[in-house]
């Protein structure tokens, strides 16, 4: 038995972490747009990055370091720092060096528009802004928005049976689950556990996979896709499956936060594929259905045309039988094994469903006990203005 | 040598073939929902048809038939005749059983809303207006219409060294290279050259891969998808690669006007990829560049956003390298294996080229020499529109 206790103060609820955002004069009008997270003892880092071959100029700078410990960690948006070589590299650590000597084995981490070298000046006198004191988690958040509507954080005191307990504070970005590949969803996760770095590799690899890697990340994986978890040990406290139940509470609430605050989206959809071979055909099922232009313009039109969903469903490349299949609404069936039963009173039930900002799309396949369950969004005429000039 | 000569007559351009549209009050306002088309001596049949596992009762019934010549083909749309499992199937055998004697071993072919029996009383009416004497191509064609703003039809008399010549004709429907899995794509070729069965599946199956298979087809694969090729071998004439070339340039043709239709679509945009590791990469990074909502929205805003296009080439899974690659817009290069030399001059240059309604964009990963090409276009407010209320 533990307890989640909910914090307020995001990557700043662990022990002896620090947070703040300034103005570096990236983003307009003086907005926040440069943070650091800096903790006051060393941390171990656990990480999972982009899987693109265009990987950004920080995740190259940071994967040639090697096994490494830091505590600081500076975040711009507004430029991605992504196809710019070697000079994007180099401009990193002439930024980094002018940091306080506080900061150890620093490392970096952008956002915003690929191809054009960082604002070098900008960010070392954005830099020398910064009060390491400062517990600041929520200005730290939305400096590293971009197209983001809200900042998005989340933080547990995890109280075990013994009565000790340790922190874990996370803060994210990203209104990318539709288009990872330019809005780019970073999160950053702080800990006071006293986690093994080896340990909290492990559980980050797994913990992603049904949480931001479930957040409908289509093929377009950005240049900058970055989770980092730092943990720096002052609690003395630790339980492997607490600690991994908490970290996926944190982070399973940040990946529906972003998908709710989608480019443009109206609603939060969750796809509960079930019935399928096996597990890996249902991810396929859920994340296709999550992904498609069809589906997420008929979520949008408030139309429940469950064809879509039959068609998309057969399109996903999995075993699939049409007398095998059931589609339902939250609890409004509308396609059973081949029964056709959508007359008009069923399809104003689906309609009311739909009208709701979230609801749960479930498919059986009828076939096994495979399962996934993904998370989707919407598609309307918002999320085209933003990407149709998002560089202007 | 060998002469293409364009011919206005669409499906009927080959000796023997009869086709005409009819209003079966499928569509609103008296427009033509339902096509034949009809030879007068029998044909042999190649196809390709979707690999949606929710193929549609038209699709099934085809394959159960095994090897059959035929010398007729209903087409409807409006109903697509999918997820409605045996009782589709029936439906299709009991409309085929009204046609006329005329008739041998008819199949069906239809598009339009998935999970709806089909209106059997309208469609067995509708057959019943047919005048298998009529030759109005343009009928047929606009006939199969759904989304598509404009009829599609192609044809040529092949002249042969010799003097001899055969003709093959085509019509196609489809907006939804976006999304083939609601739009449908499908095609009817009619030919009387003297080619064999086998030879001309063969035939078709290679040439499908560089034209529909090239077409910004992703993986929503539509439940009806259908390339049938009638051969009744009037003309006597028969060569094969002269055939295989004109059946090319009618389909790469037809496929491209699909495109160009797409749904809101403002733009056709061939996506030239060269370099790759061998041809099956270049492939993947066409088709994923041309199915990029990223892409499609930075063409929609006519921006001339490089970086998508680069971080897109770099999450398609293939062996690339940014200091590798190179990025044209027609003959604008934007990006030249690392050198980042996009000023503000050579922006204007490249927005430029993004104001022409067709432009290509190149990518070279300067690795080996595989390449391919493929055919996509934009996405705006009005794919949104049409697809948000496609059913009411």
């Amino acid at each position: 038995m533990y307890k989640l206790v909910e914090l307020q103060s995001g990557v700043c609820s662990a022990d002896g972490f620090y947070a703040d955002g300034v103005s570096a004069g990236l983003k307009p009008n003086g907005a926040k747009d440069m943070a650091f997270i800096y903790s006051d003892t060393l941390c171990e880092v656990a990480s999972t990055f982009t899987t693109n071959k265009m990987a950004a100029a920080p995740i190259k700078h940071f994967k040639a370091k090697g096994a490494f410990e830091t505590n600081f960690v500076l975040i711009n948006s507004k430029n991605a720092n992504a196809m710019t070589g070697s000079a994007g590299v180099r401009d990193i650590e002439e930024i980094l060096s002018t940091l306080p000597s506080d900061a150890i084995n620093p490392v970096m981490s952008s956002t915003g528009v690929i191809g054009v070298r960082v604002p070098k000046e900008k960010l070392i006198a954005g830099a020398k802004l910064f009060d390491l004191t400062q517990q600041q988690p929520q200005n730290a958040a939305e400096a590293i928005m971009t197209t983001d509507s809200f900042s998005k954080q989340k933080a547990y005191r995890v109280e075990l049976e013994d009565g000790s307990s340790f922190n874990i504070g996370a803060m994210a970005k990203g209104a990318g689950m539709i288009n990872p590949a330019m809005a780019t969803m970073l999160c950053f996760i702080t800990t006071d556990a006293a986690v093994t770095k080896s340990e909290m590799q492990e559980i980050l690899d797994e913990v992603v996979q049904t949480t931001f890697n479930a957040a409908s990340v289509d093929g377009d994986t950005s240049t900058n896709d970055t989770v980092m978890l730092l943990a720096n040990k002052k609690s003395g406290v630790y339980e492997r499956e607490v600690f991994k139940e908490a970290l996926h509470a944190i982070m399973l609430f940040l990946a529906r936060e972003m998908v709710r605050d989608g480019e443009g989206a109206t609603k939060l959809v969750t796809y509960n594929v079930t019935g399928a071979k096996d597990d890996v055909e249902a991810q396929k099922v859920a994340k296709t259905l999550s992904d498609s232009l069809l589906v997420k313009t008929a979520l949008y039109g408030e139309d429940p045309n469950w064809g879509r969903i039959a068609s998309t469903v057969g399109a996903s490349g999995v075993e699939a039988y049409e007398e095998k299949l059931t589609i339902s609404f939250d609890d409004v069936c509308v396609y059973k094994q081949g029964e056709l039963y959508f007359d008009e009173i069923m399809e104003q039930k689906a309609a009311e469903v739909m009208k709701k900002s979230s609801f749960t799309i479930s498919c059986d396949l009828g076939i096994a006990n495979g399962k996934f369950e993904a998370y989707g969004c919407d598609l309307g005429y918002e999320y085209v203005k933003i990407n149709a000039d998002y560089r202007t």
